[in-house]
Formats: structure tokens, sequence, C-alpha cells
């Protein structure tokens, strides 16, 4: 039943952050996180909207709360797991989480709805719409944000600086003026959360 | 800064369910609910609209996405604080929930859109639009969703009956025929999670 | 029935940590809060004694016993809750609280011992007497000896200064001499641990 | 220092109800227990006044607090653990115990104070006097308790059996007509527990 | 570096288990796991030796220790997933944890050791030398006891059926005497288990 | 039952590390820690191997799975605790922990089986074979690297300095070589850990 599957993500654990030393009680669930990235979108679009009246929010919140929707069968898959699988990893992926994501929305029962929500992760998954790349930016803002919460709970700083600069990264291919923007402002943050202990002890 | 409540409601636990004695490390955060609640929100609105076409998805995701939101600052407010706020206790709530969300969405720095999610937030109290009644429902379908849950994990039925039987009656005053039909499935649900040990077994 | 009101106390959390961003499965209990509370009132008393011999004891730990125990319905309400409560918010908290601990005695099925301890808890509230102004600063002094526990754990300095401060100045209010010099010992404390690894690394 | 030996009860788990099954999540602290066993003390006390006015309900609170203080040096000791002594386990359980405490108490820097502790401690252990028996019976009131709220989050009736028996027949050697007697009520209140299903189902 | 990897493995979940509904909290480690196995596995050795002299049982411990090691980069891969890698599912598998395994034992910088690793590793996939056949029946009763163990904590028989079944048919194909003596052993705990409430209660 | 024993040590903690601040809910338990020792002291040997043919790998790894079984009875006994059972300490933990395994293996059922399994666990005591030293020394190998994993996840270098030297010193004591390099490298990383904050921020 699709149900029970939506609410097993609540106690999928995100384990990509077990590589980078968070303690698997802290490490948030995968509903959790798609949660901040459907409110991230939803801020990035109305923030796009004055200047650019075609975005279309209601598809950008489909996309946003369905974008690990798999995760429920496939959990969260580790990146060390993708390059085991080769050249070919993202593709394998890719086809893994399509039929992943089918099997889950069959469980719709309803088929007209099911295929509307495929058509929705498909151009999440190519990346080329403004409402795609408005969620992939909302996905890796969320991360950032995220590594400054745990960065202020105690975590070190050097142990996270590899996933920071590999989403950074991919923040900035998603080629969005206000992502960038606030990612800018993220560093400033960051950098003030290391300059304090200096400064202050 | 806005980001950071919002990225608070992942570590705030929807403390509640600590009164029906779910352990508290496996109570869910306020950004988990959300997440459950706007995907049924949006099932709901999608079964709706083939004979419904004026529903306002964007304005229902929005809402639902919103609808804790205050919860940043407040925490999640226990029922039994409430009865010891009086008479007088529902309409506290209210007027304090809608202060911590104006304080919260000033955050925003976005006078405009800052307005717009006070809106819909005032929408949802009213409770009167379609839309916030399909919010209400998906609220009150998480919550009987979650009790099968925890039903399943070994949580002992009797210990969440009262919160059962006070859900299942806040359904009903939303009065959508999909949400009740979707509540008579998880009835018949429950008593087939009972009814094993003794048949089977 | 009351002993049921007492066992949960065991376990809700003070959730007023959160805040300051203390991982929840960290967040100790009101009952282990409330255990400190009474070593450390006792402690103080008994210090107190030779110059003072007029101290309560018995009343000082009731006092300490008895001071959080209706978040056992009330829960640990967060400071920002009563931000959002305006001008009148300490005092609604007060009323609540009150009417709480009313509730909750009344479960001792014991009209002469509730009035007894509600008694403590009114001169506990009033904070006029020797004996209340000892609990109010065994209250504070166990939250800095937490906050140390916090940063000797990892936890960051920064993070907690504010918590750190404002209890500071609610201790000084209690105006105890022991209370004050054991605070200026934990000041000594918490810059030793700060000093230490620019010192020693 | 003798606060930072307090505040690490906090964290100290009591390890026993690991044997029991219970989730080492959902262990409850040194501390939790004795705040417990030190409420229900004075209740005992309070209840007993009427017709023993020469119960010193000081002295029940003061070894009801420091009752369990050693384990903060020797952690909780599991039972398995003393039968493995031999038959000279309680003696030299009993003076590990002595030991622990006299070296905590130390470090309160005040000779009379912790002559007095430690008095008020081997008292309890010899178990004569009425303040000690009241103490006991309290601490053997708060297993009972805590059983019973394990039991309603849905561990099993009959893993903690052997627990429940063993504490029951500690509670009659205190000889206490009211602990006695709501020893009876709480048998009664888990016969309900275990009928309720059978019944409602 | 080698040594991380494995020191990983402590942290790693047992993933599996959250479809069965188990708290994620109450969910063990790979090591763990591997732990149970490797001492299983000397047991079943053991046991074998009066009739079988020949079994390696450096060979097996060896087998026992490393059989999950590639999870330190892969994780624990669902059995959801593999299932949507179709047909090749298991072939894949295979290849990612063949991959991952060299990668780590090439953290040993010791090429000689590294090989006979791999060695050991692959004679596990094959399962056909009696060591491998005796490491997989351990892998499974380490399973089949794990059950038992939640059950015992108050998790749900009928939640955990299939993975019991699944497991259970497994072991046979094992096809070792010891093994399946003790399968019959703990199916007969298992029933008495689930009779003792309608027995008892 | 055996098994129920081995079952166990997944869920008995090293208690020891809540001394130096670790949160109870990282608490590795016996078995992974085992684990650990396991797979450290196959490689100490192997690496042994060509320069030292004798060196006995079978009883190396019983050992090494051996050497905290006792716990799953005893549970892991503080250093506090047994510097108060004074200078006959170590000798009244020895002789508990003896018993505590021999009634253990009893429940093998297997008289043969069980006599060598306590042979080795005396070779262990004794600490004069090579192969118990290897364990000792994987044993003490293991602690090392966890202080860094937990030092890595932020954990304070000065909170964990007194067992890192403790520890250190035992290593030493194991008179291996190629113990001792590594113990080298761990301090180099360990110094390499504390100097980049520095010199990177």
């Amino acid at each position: 039943m699709f149900f029970d599957d939506l609410m097993r993500l609540k106690r999928i654990p995100r384990s990509g952050w077990i590589t980078y030393r968070i303690s698997r009680h802290d490490v948030e669930s995968v509903s959790s996180h798609s949660y901040s990235v459907a409110v991230i979108a939803l801020i990035v679009s109305e923030t796009l909207r004055p200047t650019n009246q075609k975005v279309d929010v209601e598809e950008v919140l489909r996309m946003a709360l369905l974008h690990d929707l798999s995760e429920s069968l496939t959990f969260d898959i580790s990146k060390a797991y993708l390059r085991y699988l080769g050249r070919t990893g993202a593709k394998v992926k890719a086809r893994i989480e399509r039929r992943a994501a089918s099997h889950l929305l069959s469980g719709l029962q309803n088929s007209k709805l099911s295929r509307k929500f495929v058509g929705s992760l498909e151009e999440y998954s190519s990346a080329k719409s403004l409402e795609s790349r408005i969620v992939h930016a909302a996905d890796a803002l969320d991360l950032l944000l995220q590594i400054l919460e745990y960065q202020r709970m105690g975590y070190r700083k050097t142990t996270l600086e590899p996933i920071w600069r590999e989403t950074r990264s991919k923040l900035k291919h998603c080629n969005l003026d206000v992502a960038n923007d606030w990612m800018r402002r993220l560093e400033q943050v960051r950098r003030e959360l290391d300059s304090t202990p200096t400064r202050k002890r």
C-alpha cells in the first residue's frame, strides 16, 4: 500500500552522513530532508516569480515532495556504492530508482495520477526545466544548511569539508542566481563560525 | 535567519507522542510529520480534482508545508498544556502561534512573500476553504497512519486508543468523502492487526 | 493516578536544550534535572546551616523535588513560546503551571498533603523565602554545570553562550553568597576548558 | 570535584534493565531513578506521619537522594556480577560502595557534611531504622512502577516477570503497610493491563 | 587507511531491519552482527570437528570476519534494492561487493595478505566448500537468533514473519545437520514465546 | 542457553566510555569492539607470520572472539569500580570473570569444547604466549582507533587524553614491534587531527 511506503520514509536514515562521521542517532530521516527541500524550493520559486512569471510552483512542489520517494524501497544509496558500480553507475542508479518509483506509485491504484507523478520524477532526473533546476538547487541548499547545523552542534569542519565542497559545486551547476547568492551567504556564515573561537577564546 | 528556523524543525520532536508512551527516540520530528502531511494532501487534492476542478493544489501544498512552522519557536505544545489554559486555551494557542509565525516569516526579509504565507496560515486556521479542509484531513490521516506504524512496531493498541479516537473524530469533521473512505480502510487494517495474533498464533 | 504522572517525568525531555543545538538524544529528562537540583539544594542548605540555623531543609528538598512537577502535564515550555505570549507571558505561564500542579496533586487522593505541596510550590513561585531562593539557585547551578558537561562532550561554547549568560544573571538575583562563590569557580573552570586546547595542543 | 560526579549520574544507565531486554536507549539514568525514589519516599513519609509523628522526613530525603550516589563511580552493578562474587558477594559489594561513596563525598571538601552523609548511607545499608525502610520501599516501588511503564510501552510481561517477582518480595521485607497496599494496587493494574487485550480485542 | 574502514563498520546499521519495523535505534551494527557470526561459526566448526577432522577453522573464522567487510563502503544493501536491479541483481551485487572489498583490502598495503583475504571472500561467495557453508549457516543462525531477541523485546511476530521464513529456507540450503538441528530448537523456542501469553495470562 | 548470552553482547554497552563523556547513544557494544579486536588480531598475526611461522592464528582468533565473553554476565566493569576493590581488585576481577565465563560456556552443553575455550581464556589472562600478547595488543589498538574516531566526530581531545595515555602504555607492554609501529602512526594521525584546525582555519 502506498501510504505504508510513504510512512517508512520517516524511519529511513540519510545514511550518507555516517561516512562524514555524524552519529547515527543524529542522522536525519529522508522525510525530514524532503520537507526542507520542499520549503526551500517554495521560497526559491516565489523569489523568482516577480522576474519570471512562468515558474510552475505546483510542479516544483510535486517534484520536491517526490524526488527521494524511491528511497522508501532502495534506501539512501551511498556515494561509495555507486563508485563501485563503475562507469555505468549513474545509469544503473537511475534505472533502479525509476523502477522503484514506478512500483511504489502503482500502490496508489490510480494509474492517471501515477503517470503524472512519474512524469514529474522524469523531469527532475533530466534536470533541464527551470522547475527541476529549482528542486536540485533546494536539495543542495538543504545539504549546506544541514552541514552548518552539524558544525554548530560540534561536529568537525574538517570531517565535513569534502561533502561541503561537492555540494557547493553541484549547486553552481544549477545555474540559479538566487541560489548562488544564498550559497555565498552560507559560506560567509561558515567562515564566521570558524573564526569565532579564535577571536573570542 | 529564516533558514535556521526551518532547519530546527528537523530536530523538534512531536512531543505529544510521549504522552502515549512512545519512546522518545522513536518520536518523529515536526519536519517528518509535515512532509507526510504534504504528500497526503497532494494525493487527496489530485483524487478530488476530476470531480472538483477548482481545488488550488499550490495553495494546499503551501498550507501543508507551513501548517506547523510556528513549532520551530513554540515547539510541539502538549494537549494537556492547553487544557490548563482553561476555556480560552484554543484562543491563546492560536494567538501565540500566529505571532510566532509572523516573527519567523519576517526572517524571510521579503514582506510580500511573508504576507502571502501569513494569509495561507490564516486560511488554514479558519478551516473553512476546501484547501484548508484538505490539509486538516491530511494532518489527521498522517496521525492515524503513524499510530498503525507504532502498533506494527510493537507499541500497544490500548495505550494508543485515546489518540486514535480523538483523531478519527477530527477527521470526520473535515467532511471529505475521500478522507473518510481511507479512514474506514485504516480502521479495517487496524482490526486485522489485532486479530492476527489470536488467529495465526 | 499520581504515580503515573511522576513516572512520565523520566521520559519528558528538557526541550529547551534543543534550541541550543544539543542532540535530542543527549537532552536530559525532567527527572534527571530535578534530582540534581535537589542534591545541589541539599548541599547549599547544609553549607548555610552553620551560619544560618533557621534554614528548613525539609522544605528546601520538598520544593526542589516538586518545582518542575507540572511539566509532567505541560512539558518543558520553550522560552520562545513565552515570548509570544506577550507582556502577560510570565503570568499566563504561572497560572497554567499552578493549575497543572493542582490537578496532578489531586491524584494523591489526600487533600491535606496536596494542600501542603501546593503551599511549597507557591512559596517557590514567590521566590521570597530563603528556602525558595536556595532552590532557584540550585536550579541555575544545575544549568551551569550541565552547560559545562555539554562543552566537555564537544558541544560548542559559542552555541551555548546565550543560555550561560542568562542563567548566570538569574543566579545573581538569588543573592546567595555560597551560590555566587560556586558560580565564580564554574566560570573559572569554563575559561580553562577553552584555554586548554591552545595551551596544550 | 563532587559536582562533576553528581552530573555524571545523569548519563549513567541503570544497566540492569538490559538483562530484561529493555532497549538500551530506553534505559533510565541513575538520576532519573533516584528522583522518583525521593518523591515516592516523601509521599510514603507524609502518609505515615499522621500515625507516626516521629518519621524524620529530612533524613528520609537525604537517604533517598544519596542511596545510589556511589554508582557515579561504580556504575550500576549487574545482579549477575554479584552472583559471581560468590557467597561473599553482598559483603564485597557493600565494601566497594562504601569506599566509593567516601571518595565521592570527600570531594565536597567539607568533612563535617561528608561525615553526616556517610552516616545516612550507613543507616540506609543497615536497613533497620524506619527512615531507611521507607527508602528501601520507595526503591522497590519505583521499580514496580517502571516495569508497568515498560509494559505499557510494549515490552513483554513474560520477559519482565523475574524482576517483578524479585522486587515484590523485596518490598514485602520492608514491612510497611502503606507500601504493601500500593503494591497490591499495582498488581491489580498489571493484571488489568494483561486482560485488556483479550477482553477488548 | 584500512583501519578507518574497519572502524566504520561499528557505525553502519544493518538497515534491512528497518523494513521489518525495528526502531532505527535498536538496529545492530555490521560489526555486532559479524562478531556473532564468527562465534557461531566457531562453535559449528568445533561441533563438526569430531566427525569431520578436515574443517579448516582458521579459514572459517577469516571468512566470517571478512564476509560483510565490503559494507564499510557499500553499506547494508536492502533486499528491495536488489529486486529493482532485475534479473541481473545478484550478479551486479556480487560484482560491486567484490570491487569494494578489493579497494578496502588494498588499504592494507600488503598485497600478499590482501590476495589471501580476497581468496577467502571468493570462496565464501561461491558457497561450495564446507568452510563457506558453515559461515553461510552461521549468518542465517544469527538472523534467527536476532529475530527471537527482537520478539522478546516486544517487536511483533507477524511483522518479522517474512524475514524468519526467508532465513529459515536459506539455512536449509546450507545442508548442515548441526545447523538444522539448532534451527528446529529455535523454532520450538519461538513457538513457546508465542504460546506463553495465552497460557500464562 | 549459550546463544542467548552471546546475543546479549550486542546490547551491552562498553560503559567505560561514559566516564570519558561519550554520549551513551554513541557508546559501542561489546560485540562491536570484539569484532574489531578479532580483525586487528588477524592482521597482526598475518603480518608476523613471514618472520614468525609459529603463530597459531586459530588460537589468536579464538582468544579474540572470547576475550570479553564474560561481560555478557558481568557487563563492562568500570575502572573506578576496580579501584574501590582495593589492592586485591585485579585478583577479584579475574576470579569473577573466570567464574562468569565458566558458567556461560557450560551453556554449550559440550564439556570438551567448553574446556578448550576456558583454556584459551586462561592463556589470554596470563598474557604470556605470543598469541595472547597479540590479542592484548589488538585490544589496545582498537581503543586507540576508537578514540581517534570519537575525536573526528567532535569529541574533545582533552577529555579523552587520560584513556589515550593509559592505553598507549598498555600497548607498549605487549612488546610487539608491529603494534608499536602502528601506534606511532596513530599518534601522528592524532597530532595532525589537532593541527588541522589551526593551520587551515
